[in-house]
């Protein structure tokens, strides 16, 4: 049959809200398409290991291996802290545990939604940064010397991963260039004018280019990236970089398109994939039914566009469709969540959007 | 005497063009204040590396340390690589060599200049970056480890440096406050939730901060930061941070208030600074007269500062404060360089500047 099975891990905070907000659209959207969607909700978190010692319990990880993807909302807590002053972050497991490599984060103006930039190219942005999610210098998570006097943290760079890496980007970018019907184009965002390490994945990185003469390739230096995504982020299209690179250039694309609540993202690797909002626990509003749903929306959009790549069926793929262009129209025709200044909260949010799916 | 020697190494491309077109100002400016500048121009650059096989002569490095401060244009070229690929970049030699700890980027909206944000605040953006540039992620510079299927980078952050760039950016926050007559406030930029060598510098930033109870102070994490500086940079002040993460903070930075051509730097130690524009040497517009000299106009600014904070006396400052007014005074008239869409050169830019000097 067609029924997947879904594991999700709602987590702290605003995380518990906007994941219930999808789920309550899901289901519907899921009945109209004639897919099954079978959920199974797991503790995990930073409250969870207020409660019980253990952030991510041993059996939620094994359960959520099993499912056939995983949706998350968010985690983490302030003053919740692991002994070494790190943060309780179950995400970060599952991107190394399950080998997720591709951390997918789409930058994409929504129409409706107020962009950063006073160009108004701006309203054109549709780019996709992949942030490589299981070394860079995130391999030394946990792992770090400290002294008294210095600390040290080790980046790494593998051919094996920067090649998965590479290849997903240029398979990322035909198929974007075939629905958008224009060339597509990869960049590798690296630091090759300094770093041995960023030469050596540029090698890698030309080597699989090679592979894909259809599309586009190119290089940029992070920091000239920084500089470009403010001055012409509408350019881009395909960018794969490092992990550590990845977290914060992501970060500002998000800033460039309404901010973290119209921010999805998907970690993918081989055979499991985690979604999840980009956003953190907001402790500033949690609990209020304010937060901004769209993220998790969008990000159970490419979460069924992604068990349709994987054989779950046309009826995934055309939800994920009719999920997306349900987030636009409900902002073209004027919904405003309380992060653009607007009134609709988490329910209403989710209902507009709804509301918009088999119209 | 009051007259201070000044090494100047103009570079490769328009770094030979913005370095001229500003020693033409720093000239009669000197006699109007009565200080004395004495200028030697020294050999470096991708060029000279081409010509010669060293891309810093021991020679220039010598004298460059000998002077009271080191003025540098830009350098590098496209296809003029180092054995291991990457850049000529004596800039980075002096960083290291000169023990350069504080490299200080303001991000400030000149009054006429365009910026990137839709926001009205945005025209506040008034805030400094200090890239740390002596260790962090540079710290691997030219030791990476690369094998047949991995490479490797080590970032490291000491006590003693991260001390004194803490207390750098307290007093900078001091003075800023003072001359702005608002409280000043120190935000650490680190990802202490994900690394332990960025819990340990958090915490010797905390001890330093203990030192400036009249300064506030707070920590960011970078992919917070880069968010926030399209969100809302009007509300930062001085913004200390890793040396990899300030490259690209700065970057981003520059995109706010106009880009690269506007965006001056100094890279400060305890006993020797370089003053250079934070923009590269553009091969595309090298030898066309239409670069803008303004980022090496304000960098020579701060460095008239600086020398007047080393004792050579209130000339200095004057001449400082008043080259800095003229920049503002000629954009905020209608100056409009080609990297802004205007018309004016190189030169024409300088003379511009220059006229709003003593008027
Ligand atoms: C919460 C944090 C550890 C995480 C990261 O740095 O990866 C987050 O910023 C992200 O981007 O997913
Ligand atoms: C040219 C390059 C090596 C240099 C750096 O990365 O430090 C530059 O980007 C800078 O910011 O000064």
């Amino acid at each position: 049959s067609n029924t997947v099975r879904v594991a999700v891990l709602p987590g702290d905070g605003i995380g518990t809200e906007v994941t219930e907000a999808t789920l309550a659209v899901l289901e519907p959207l899921a009945k109209r398409h004639g897919i099954g969607i079978a959920t199974e909700t797991l503790p995990a978190g930073a409250f969870h290991y207020q409660a019980t010692g253990d952030g991510f319990p041993e059996a939620s990880f094994r359960a959520a291996a099993a499912a056939d993807a995983i949706l998350l909302g968010a985690m983490g807590w302030p003053g919740i802290r692991q002994a070494d002053g790190t943060e309780i972050a179950p995400q970060l497991d599952l991107r190394f545990r399950l080998g997720l490599y591709a951390g997918v984060r789409p930058v994409r103006a929504i129409p409706g939604v107020p962009v950063a930039l006073a160009d108004p190219r701006a309203r054109g942005i549709d780019l996709v940064l992949i942030r490589e999610s299981t070394e860079g210098l995130f391999h030394s998570r946990g792992k770090g010397l400290v002294t008294e006097e210095l600390a040290e943290e080790t980046l790494r760079i593998t051919r094996t991963v920067t090649e998965k890496l590479s290849r997903f980007a240029f398979r990322l970018a035909q198929r974007r260039s075939a629905q958008r019907g224009r060339p597509g184009k990869v960049t590798l965002v690296d630091k090759a004018n300094v770093f041995r390490a960023f030469a050596f994945m540029r090698s890698v990185f030309d080597g699989v280019a090679a592979e894909f003469p259809g599309v586009g390739s190119g290089h940029h230096y992070v920091d000239a990236m920084a500089l470009d995504l403010v001055r012409k982020p509408w350019e881009f299209d395909v960018l794969p970089t490092e992990n550590m690179f990845g977290d914060i250039l992501s970060d500002l694309g998000a800033g460039l398109v309404g901010g973290m609540g119209f921010s999805p993202s998907a970690d993918i690797g081989d055979e499991h994939a985690v979604f999840q909002p980009a956003h953190g626990t907001a402790p500033d509003i949690a609990g209020q039914g304010i937060a901004n749903p769209t993220a998790t929306l969008l990000s159970a959009a490419m979460m069924l566009d992604w068990l349709a790549s994987r054989g779950a069926g046309q009826g995934f793929a055309d939800a994920a469709t009719e999920l997306e262009g349900a987030v636009d129209r409900a902002f073209a025709a004027g919904l405003r969540t309380a992060d653009i200044g607007g009134r609709d909260g988490t329910v209403a949010t989710a209902k507009a959007v709804l509301a918009r799916i088999g119209g």
